[in-house]
């Protein structure tokens, strides 16, 4: 058995972060996570967790009662969404435009679900006409989309026309909003999705660990009516219900830090103002996006579904992607990404996300890539 | 819609938390937590991960390659042992005794496993006499105990003979180590436990939100050879594999906040040496048994498995446990809890864990219950 590892003090790089997540984490919520515990059961946690439900229902336009943060990273509450929703036998129609309709495919599976697909290429939204042959196919329970795709940069456009398709057929609507949720706009009522989840660690710029759940009542009733439990205890909103519904009852040990983190990171979307927020991202990374044309660069997606959160850009010929991402992290503690799956050395990936979307950093991205682009012999 | 909810600054409560966790946190944990983020994928990150790794082995006793905070609160930790080792028909002894072996059971059913049980009543631990005719009876695939039940306060003795005969079966182990993990002796390869998971925030002080889990290579050659996957994907092991292996390559977003917390947990772990911290429960969890003798209590747990980081004590006649408990944190801002299941009403839960482990805070522990006993007209 090993001797006492020596580990010297916690001294991370300071990171400016423009991937596709984490973004810059506001002052005001690193220091909320300093705040000394009380119990998960504690009267003044029970309040604390009331007001981060207000909160959320206000983030994500609804009234929704059920709407909480998941014990867990985005992907948790993305699992807790299709597990609990999808039974054992029903049909979940997915999307094959991107990285996180895969993963949806994974989950409902593992669920005990069957999956079908409405295609589209990675870098294209669904067509509501493919969504309706879809539909009209298969027949599903269940349809997942994806709002704001973080391996494409691409925005799913006409909401309200895939939730209509969907409830015409008497199906349920799960929407990912993973980077979406409190930067570019999305309207859980007003647009009848039925499930939305996100990640606190994109436009909330909140770091990970206790991540944004809505459903609303009609959805709670077929998952308070299911035959068969959900395959996973932690995650189980039967079981959750107890303790984030009037009983305030022990399930599990909340993750109290990242509760305290995500209200307070709640609190500056309030204070903000939703509406101003999402015109702030769409600002901000329009000053970005016409920076990256400006030096010849071409985004990836058409101006009718680009996603200001993240920012997908062509790499041009003759240029190393992994070499620009290297010299703006060794040179400038500078965050961006590649692409992922279909688009893997096709794209950079830069997002403009919470307290990450300000003018400094965009005018920090755009001088530190034309001098990656010019290391590298790119002329525009 | 609401308006934007108007909710405070955070100014919770200044607990003192004696009850079954989360224990008061370390300054420099809390410290760690508000440090800026680095990516998940950040070379900086990746060393960070190598290094809570190397803390954590050290802390299970272990060489285990296979040993990793799992991005969720303890239960996460659970079900990711539970979920991936229990593969549809296998069958998973677990323990009767207290509230937890409840958990395991219904984690193991829902990864489609057969449940059977070794019996010991509520406060006892199990009797190697009785698991060995359990295994006799049964042959089950897995079995898993309760190191420390946080329900009843009691510590199971003789560990490495339940796991020699687990092992004269072929079977697997899987320890629960919540309460015990950097407060209580547990040698994981010495006394042969295959699996062991754990909380951050009862011994080792840290807020819950990344919790340690850790598997032997004869087990992981189990879960990676399995027929079926298991059914999160969010706990998939042999996905979390390409992310905490050699490849590091993205799964999900882990928690990273949490992570530098659990590292500087962990760090405080090695300063103080593992021998002396269990030491030290044992020496100051020893002052706050006698002292709560001398005021005339009992114990709800004989000496012999008496479990010094959670001191189930038994409410003495006549006495309203709730009305003492409310006392305490009304009066002190002192947390202390009730029984659970078969013991609610009959015993007061008193932790005595990490950071909260000092003479200074057993010493206002006992003064406080003596004041709210007197006020309660109790006399021993």
């Amino acid at each position: 058995m090993a001797d006492a590892p020596e580990v010297g003090e916690l001294t991370p790089p300071d990171r400016t972060l423009m991937g596709p997540g984490p973004s810059d984490v506001h002052p005001r919520v690193l220091q909320a996570m300093s705040t000394p515990l009380v119990g998960h059961l504690d009267p003044s946690f029970i309040e604390i967790m009331n007001e981060v439900q207000e909160l959320l229902r206000y983030t994500f336009r609804t009234d929704n009662q059920w709407t909480i943060p998941v014990s867990g990273t985005g992907s948790a509450s993305m699992e807790a969404a299709i597990g609990n929703v999808v039974e054992p036998g029903d049909t979940m129609l997915v999307p094959t435009n991107g990285y996180f309709g895969g993963r949806m495919e994974s989950m409902a599976r593992r669920a005990g679900g069957e999956v079908v697909h409405v295609e589209a290429p990675w870098g294209e939204p669904l067509d509501p006409v493919d969504v309706q042959k879809a539909f009209d196919e298969h027949q599903p329970d269940v349809f997942g989309f994806i709002h704001a795709e973080t391996s494409t940069g691409v925005l799913q456009p006409n909401v309200s026309e895939l939730t209509s398709i969907a409830h015409d057929h008497d199906a349920y609507v799960i929407a990912d909003c993973v980077t979406s949720l409190g930067g570019v706009e999305m309207q859980v009522d007003e647009w009848g999705v039925d499930v939305a989840y996100s990640g606190p660690q994109k436009c909330l710029s909140c770091p990970p660990g206790a991540s944004p759940l809505t459903l609303n009542d009609r959805t709670m009733d077929k998952v308070l009516s299911r035959e068969e439990e959900p395959r996973s205890w932690y995650l189980d909103l039967s079981l959750l219900e107890g303790y984030w519904g009037d009983d305030r009852s022990y399930h599990h040990t909340a993750p109290i830090t990242n509760v305290y983190a995500i209200r307070e990171a709640l609190r500056l979307v309030a204070e903000e103002g939703i509406e101003n927020r999402w015109e702030r991202h769409l600002n901000v990374a329009g000053e970005l996006k016409s920076g990256l044309q400006e030096m010849g660069l071409e985004m990836n997606a058409p101006d009718e579904y680009w996603l200001p959160s993240l920012n997908a850009v062509r790499v041009p010929d003759g240029v190393d992607d992994g070499a620009v991402i290297s010299y703006l992290l060794d040179t400038y503690d500078l965050e961006i990404a590649s692409g992922l799956g279909d688009l893997a050395g096709d794209i950079w990936r830069i997002g403009c996300m919470g307290y990450s979307a300000r003018p400094k950093n965009v005018q920090y991205v755009l001088s530190s890539i034309e001098e990656a682009l010019a290391e590298q012999g790119y002329e525009q």
